[in-house]
């Protein structure tokens, strides 16, 4: 039966009714409002029109933010501080008439990898999106690896450098404060005053450099801007080795907003991987752009509506 | 059914007959020799002396090393390499008259712990040996982690301290090579030269100082002593915080020759997850020692021979 699968972003909510093999039957998207009132409104809104005409078994919502899965609520969210603590499926199934489950968005994204995108033909699938921060999600055994309470898959918060650089969580020297977009802006920042006479020191003269800025940058050929690309290739793939000696997957699949850069990024993090793990899992983990962009959070979503309604996955308590 | 575990170790072969229940029937014990016909007949011997008069379903042996699980093949083994690339299935099989199955020591101790230990209470354990490196391993959603070619599971070598020492493995900054039995050897020696006063210094001018050492003399209240197992806590507990946000688990157990030292190791490495790891999995794990010694090897080959012939668990590939 078709689904509806929910992300909900730090400024869009986009909800999509999907079939059992993956196919967008209809997409709406509404702006993620400030008040928690409007927020559950343009939630349940868009859920009740993209429904409208078709049949659907249920509802998953991707939210970015920390799950606490027995009480279907997200706990802390950097992006979207208005859900924290808020019962979500209480306040919202009665206003939608669906059964309603929440996921992580990291953890959706890579169940939408994982069934229709780039790990379709793996059981074993490690997912990172680099965007803001590093969210990501693993798969393993045919299972998404969710935790005791949902809160799993964080692998953006794995210690690659003690005493490196403070995280937005907090630690210091995090994955995600290594090589995530924010990472690549900062050391393109970085190495623009270091090296004036580059193309990246000169737009640096003229306003702050984004990290899109260094993946253009560097297709055209900026020295300076391919070496923050590949220092950051480098930090990846270091976090990358120690997944792949914990989890020996398949595959390694990398999405998010910094993959615009592909593999300006990927060929250091895979030469990293053979460095740094241990065979025969380096040799299997095949590292690749994630496949579906930004639709990868309504697809999983969508997805893990239908297996938790039909049970046919088991996921966790 | 009963089932029989086998422990292959660098020194010894130990074989036990299990009960379902966890209970060991019998036990023999072989040295491991150097050469590859009489490991393999030692094997065969342990299995068939403590399995006389009992009936069971199968053998499971659990090998230090990395496992190609599609070959039931060892590739490496840095404490048993005569038995690297040999086909030990077809080789045992025959002589032990019982389907046999190979698992890596550290899963095979953590579905032990997780069966019978410190973990049976749990659907989601971590497991670390600190030994001479460190081994581990990982039940999540009530499966043994294993990956694609059975190889997962490989704790001590994730990287926490990019440029950090060389480990054994090849790679640098790996938790083994920062929290290992070894590695408070190695600091040890370090800090008895650096404090020549204490009771660590004195000692190391009459022998060269093992792990155990500096336990015995952090337990006599030697400052200098307690301040490496503090260090070695706080390096264990930046690879826990890590694996607490990846698996969001209700225990981490931590078993292995250097646990003798216990709290001394384990209080600091509580501290670092509290300080590194996110809410709500933080809050949620609690780190215990772990409970069954030097038996997890046996009784969790045991049952993972007996999961394996009943089909009752889902052990991957």
């Amino acid at each position: 039966m078709n689904a509806i699968g929910v992300d909900v972003g730090g400024t869009k909510i986009a909800a999509a009714v999907v079939t059992p093999h993956g196919r967008i039957l209809d997409e709406v998207r509404y702006p993620t409002p400030q008040s928690l009132e409007t927020l559950i409104e343009n939630i349940a809104r868009a859920v009740r029109e993209v429904g409208e005409g078709y049949e659907a078994g249920g509802v998953c919502l991707a939210v970015p933010g920390l799950i606490l899965g027995s009480e279907n609520k997200v706990i802390f969210s950097p992006n979207l501080g208005a859900i924290e603590g808020v019962p979500l499926k209480d306040e919202l199934e009665p206003r939608i008439g669906l059964p309603l489950t929440i996921e992580n968005d990291g953890n959706a994204a890579a169940w939408g990898e994982f069934r229709f995108g780039v790990g379709s033909e793996a059981d074993h699938l490690v997912f990172v999106t680099l965007g803001t921060g590093i969210g990501g999600g693993v798969i393993t055994h045919g299972v998404l690896m969710r935790g005791a309470q949902g809160s799993g898959g964080e692998l953006g918060h794995v210690t690659i450098q003690e005493g490196g650089p403070r995280c937005a969580c907090g630690n210091y020297g995090c994955l995600e404060a290594l090589a995530s977009g924010t990472a690549i802006a900062r050391r393109g920042r970085e190495r623009a005053i270091e090296n004036p006479g580059s193309a990246l020191g000169s737009l640096a003269t003229r306003r702050q450099i984004l990290g899109e800025d260094v993946t253009r940058l560097a297709r055209e050929g900026d020295a300076v801007a391919l070496s923050v690309l590949e220092e950051t290739g480098r930090w990846l793939g270091i976090g990358l080795a120690s997944f792949v000696n914990i989890f020996n997957p398949e595959v390694v699949a990398v999405g998010g907003g910094a993959m615009e850069a592909g593999e300006l990024i990927l060929k250091a993090a895979r030469r990293e991987i053979m460095d740094r793990a241990r065979p025969p899992s380096r040799d299997l983990a095949e590292v690749q752009v994630a496949t579906l962009g930004p639709k990868s959070g309504v697809l999983g979503a969508a997805a893990l509506a239908r297996d938790a309604s039909s049970g046919e996955y088991l996921l966790g308590t």
